[in-house]
């Protein structure tokens, strides 16, 4: 990809900003971030999951992170840290040449209500719309076609890439990050069936957001009906995510792409929802419990753990003589029971 | 959330605008609508479910809004209705102080061509591009950023928030509300493969919708290839749902949240698909069909009922054993067949 | 739908485009395409699918193209081709009103940064956003609404549908078709755990796509983490589709709605998933792998086939019993084997 020039750092520079035990020449300047496989000179590389440590004594990065067990075995100059993997993520913030770009102020093609609140240093990209009775903490910064909508609020050093719809009355904390089409405070889908019809429940509640989430591309996150949809604190969620009306989702909890959680659904502190997993409405989901890929939960889980459902892939063959057996596994149960009978009885 | 002051209504006139029969002073006024549990003096609370029967006889409600048979157990003020979840619909669009707002007009930022034909009391929100040859019924809203493409046409009433794409040549009914992010005419998805490469087949269909139907955030709906998409009266779609091209949906169908719909599959009246049901391409789904959350139809369905696919989560320990037998699973119903015939023979 | 008018060809024109014998008057001017059963005097029709033949012989249409064995059996004037569907893609093409339409320039209410490189006959539409440093390519359609990142470039003769929003540094090809409201390059899904939070880990990697690639509807593709995304030539991707960071999808292959493909995965050449497929990260899957519906894939797959997993629809009723004896599966196999080897000892 092309980018502009990013930051450039000294390796001492590197070591007091992570706290790092630095070992080599402080001076050298590093460019960037590479793997241990493609670091050049000029490049850190880092070394936080085993499985790469067969690259470690080949590197030619100009230094690597690592922890201090494996200080012994790197060629080059190093940095030791208890946590490398988290090191690598404070690096990487550094080493982001989109983070450190000044502030575009509001560019004249975005419209702004009047009575709209604006903090300090506030950067409001072309085309965005801020509606009446917005709040915009300082360093909130709203991308290109972005629309934010009445009476929302948006907390301090907030980010909405382009063309994100917040809509109205919506409250976001601070340092949130939504990324590009996603869309916080949709309707809820809630209908009364009458007469043979469908007649709409206005959705009157919110979305009240904690302070760190983030949002992936294409996500969705649904107002509440009555009460407003809940997302705690540092909660994380991936692309193309759908959270319904009066979802609550515990501190810390993440959500891979393409989750699904129906209305109501509590999820607690510190769970991890898999790719595609789907969550039946009005569960309640305990603390610490992770689900694997595409599993459906359709009762409320208690105990934290790992849970799973479905089946793996196997060849097409294969699966249909089994898909076939699947439906007769109640009869295969109760004809085993039965022979096991006679076995007992003869 | 935020919001601006909805409106009030005296008892009297919300059991004149329900038809209920009202138990109680009718002078007393409402500001608001609120749970059994969480309803305050000025606010009316309903029973529609019976699991909450037990937050009636403590509720703090001004009124509360149930069927006749309830009354008895009531400690307030009531509004009875043969129907109260009805009724509860009925209430929450009268409280809500986005509908009552007045029109905005056309912003001086949006972009509307010379040839677009624009009916009385329309709202075309800033940013907002309306192509040539477009049509816009009466009362029509259109959001902060959406673009309604050439030539489509959007029926009298409809409202689309902001940032919602209308493709071109597009027909939706009266009374739409298409939620933000959700794209109506997308190219279906359509390929002939030749030479070891694919060759696009030109989308030349257009997507039809009837009245009264509802699309949630981020959903999808492509056009047809030759012929129209075409989605019923009263059809209300949730968030991240694709319906695929040429795709049928009768009237009175809901489809919840990530439904998926392959091509040219016709879905019959009063259908309800769960979250995250996919549906193959090419099949007929009879009126009156439910499908369970997360269920893969892959064949038609010609007689009303439930119909499910899959399995429920367990804990991940139980979950690999089990899976790793539904591989085994033909092998396990001929093994048992065998010794079922050896028991008889024995 | 409502459309422009469309052009109109002869059926000598029509049968030198596509290389077809003509059979018949080449004078008659056909104004369109339509189904055998649909199509009027003015039409051609087409046969591509043998289900279809019964409507060869009672066909109203002015022209069919087919394969010439079927050439005896039709009752109006034809073109004889080898491969009817390409021959049908082709004439799509020609027919679609919209490809056909003058360049509209550059709109006056777009926002083009000044340092932004715009090939020959590009048309920008309203509202749109094309940030610092872009390089478009000659013949370029940038859609109402759309935004280009910073420092991205787009291949000549692509087309971007309203509102779809292409993030900073990445680079599309040739002849791309991105869909309205889809997101090329938001961050990858990427973080440290640490002191029971999360730490962003910024995604530096872009997207790369080839030449020919069509992105659909609301569909995300997210940037890499350090090296790039990679989108190979020809592929087709349809809507809601969800591809995390440092996926690698080879030529030609095409993923279906709703397809989720987690980071690091690389899918090999001329694959295809079906809807709704998921791949869990980190997996190789060679070329030539088909992947049916919904299906569930967490292992590297190193032959071509095809392959499944999960269970078709069936009644709820008889569903329930047979999902509760899944969770009973590996016990059910081992009795199996208890009886077995009885029976084999007694």
């Amino acid at each position: 990809m092309t980018q502009p020039a990013p930051p450039t750092f000294t390796l001492a520079a590197l070591a007091e900003q992570l706290g790092a035990k630095l070992v080599g020449d402080g001076t050298r300047r590093m460019t960037g971030l590479a793997t241990l496989r493609d670091a050049g000179p000029d490049q850190i590389a880092f070394l936080a999951n085993l499985s790469y440590l067969k690259d470690l004594t080949s590197t030619r990065a100009g230094a690597v992170l690592l922890h201090p067990e494996h200080a012994g075995e790197c060629p080059v100059d190093h940095l030791e840290l208890d946590n490398p993997y988290l090191g690598f993520a404070q690096l990487s913030r550094l080493f982001d040449p989109f983070l450190a770009r000044p502030t575009g102020g509001i560019h004249p093609s975005a419209v702004v209500a009047e009575d709209a609140r604006v903090g300090e240093r506030v950067e409001i990209g072309p085309q965005a719309v801020i509606e009446s009775g917005v709040e915009l903490g300082d360093e909130v910064v709203v991308g290109a076609g972005c629309v934010v909508g009445s009476r929302s609020r948006i907390g301090a050093g907030s980010r909405l890439h382009p063309n994100v719809t917040v809509c109205h009355g919506v409250v976001i904390g601070e340092r949130a990050i939504l990324h590009s089409g996603c869309v916080i405070g949709g309707d809820g889908f809630g209908f009364a069936h009458d007469g043979g019809r469908w007649h709409k429940i206005a959705q009157l509640g919110g979305v009240v957001m904690g302070d760190d989430v983030e949002v992936g591309s294409c996500s969705s996150i649904d107002r509440g009906a009555l009460d407003d949809t809940v997302i705690g604190n540092d909660v994380k969620i991936d692309s193309q995510v759908q959270i319904a009306h009066n979802v609550r989702i515990g501190d810390h909890s993440a959500l891979a792409g393409c989750v699904g959680i129906a209305g109501s659904t509590q999820v607690g502190r510190n769970c991890m929802l898999g790719g595609g997993v789907g969550l039946s409405g009005h569960l309640t989901i305990c603390d610490g419990v992770q689900v694997t890929g595409m599993s459906l939960v359709t009762n409320s889980i208690h105990e934290p753990g790992i849970y799973s459902s479905g089946t793996g892939a196997m060849q097409n063959a294969q699966w249909r003589k089994n898909a076939v057996r699947f439906k007769q596994l109640d009869d295969i149960a109760r004809r085993l029971a039965r022979l096991e009978k006679r076995d007992q009885e003869g």
